[in-house]
């Protein structure tokens, strides 16, 4: 054994990224590298996950090149309906799985032809609690709080409260007939996570769509910058 | 090695339980010697379990020894609401973990006085998906299905519509503003599970309580013979 051998220093790797996480990176710097921007859409079942798809691509199909990847345990339902809207649309079913990981997406993403692309929305499994540890890539995260889940939902789901971007507040249309305090929750969620942008829309009307809308070119836009 | 010994047989041991259902298994023959029927109670985050829970003890408070177990990933919010009925209620909370387990309720229930109880209902995590797969030792599973979540869930979460006894169609009185069918829904979960219960109810109003509950009280006495 030489001097030299007996100087170096045993290599520390610190904060070692996960399987998922080191997949999620790798995901990102193929979307990077075509200047796409990925959305991952969370809720709880029925909130409006694809309602909300729906209304986004109607509003910016002639302003972005838009695609969607669809989550779910099983089924094709969602993405059928997407596909109707000759929007290039992928499906992965979990198999069980109650979230999308990162080598799912990893499969989907080599499905679309991302030159062609300005954003990507994927639709995770209806569910508010698992797809939040699992990073896919994505530049924003996003979910949908559905007014007649009641407005107690982030004292018992923190978690994905603290972790998005986005707060989406859909069905409004609803608040007549439910028991939902709008200005309580806004109070509640901007508590929890002071940067949040909450946006108020009801998917069965289009109220409130445009502005919400505006913000996602604007979002995509600095994914392109 | 004697001719006896090489005679014998390897034991095979099929069926291994695993280490949830082995106490899952225990936790129904705790809950058999006492004669107490106990339920677990499913849906997604804001489909009513914590309100028709209320309403149940509303209804069989004269009837029935009630006790609850709330499970929640974060805060009490729910347990508090049941404490105000004076029922005896015990919180588990998860930590992070999507649905409740076997080992969870155990330590559950050395915290109530079982001889002084005949139902025990579990109000697991909000979840439609990861709570069906971990036992708990229950007589039976029941869903909530809310009517403002649409009826297409059976198509996308089937596992629980396979797995559960009874499915409690909340938030009926929501019909006139929503997109449900509600026979299109009862013919595909009677499809899917033929021996399925459904009940129609509206905890806001009431409606539909009274049978529910007295379909409670009957399975409580199966418990009880």
């Amino acid at each position: 054994m030489t001097q030299k051998s007996k100087q170096m220093q045993v290599p520390i790797v610190q904060d070692i990224l996960s399987a998922n996480d080191e997949i999620a990176l790798q995901n990102r710097e193929t979307l990077d590298r075509t200047g796409i921007c990925m959305v991952n859409l969370m809720a709880s079942p029925g909130a409006g996950k694809t309602s909300l798809l729906l209304r986004t691509i109607e509003s910016l199909r002639t302003k972005l090149r838009m695609a969607v990847i669809e989550g779910d345990i099983a089924s094709t339902v969602d993405a059928d309906r997407i596909a109707q809207e000759n929007i290039p649309v992928v499906q992965i079913n979990t198999g069980g799985q109650c979230h999308l990981d990162a080598p799912m997406l990893r499969r989907a993403l080599h499905q679309l032809h991302l030159p062609d692309l300005d954003l990507i929305i994927v639709e995770n499994v209806g569910n508010l609690i698992c797809p939040v540890d699992f990073h896919l890539g994505e530049h924003l995260n996003i979910m949908i709080a559905s007014v007649p889940e009641g407005d107690d939902k982030p004292y018992k789901y923190p978690g994905i409260f603290l972790a998005v971007d986005a707060v989406v507040i859909n069905k409004i249309d609803l608040l007549p007939y439910v028991h939902f305090d709008l200005a309580a929750f806004r109070t509640l969620v901007t508590g929890m996570n002071p940067d949040v942008h909450i946006f108020e829309v009801s998917c069965e009307t289009g109220v409130g769509i445009a502005p919400w809308a505006d913000w996602l070119v604007q979002q995509t836009g600095k994914c392109q910058d």
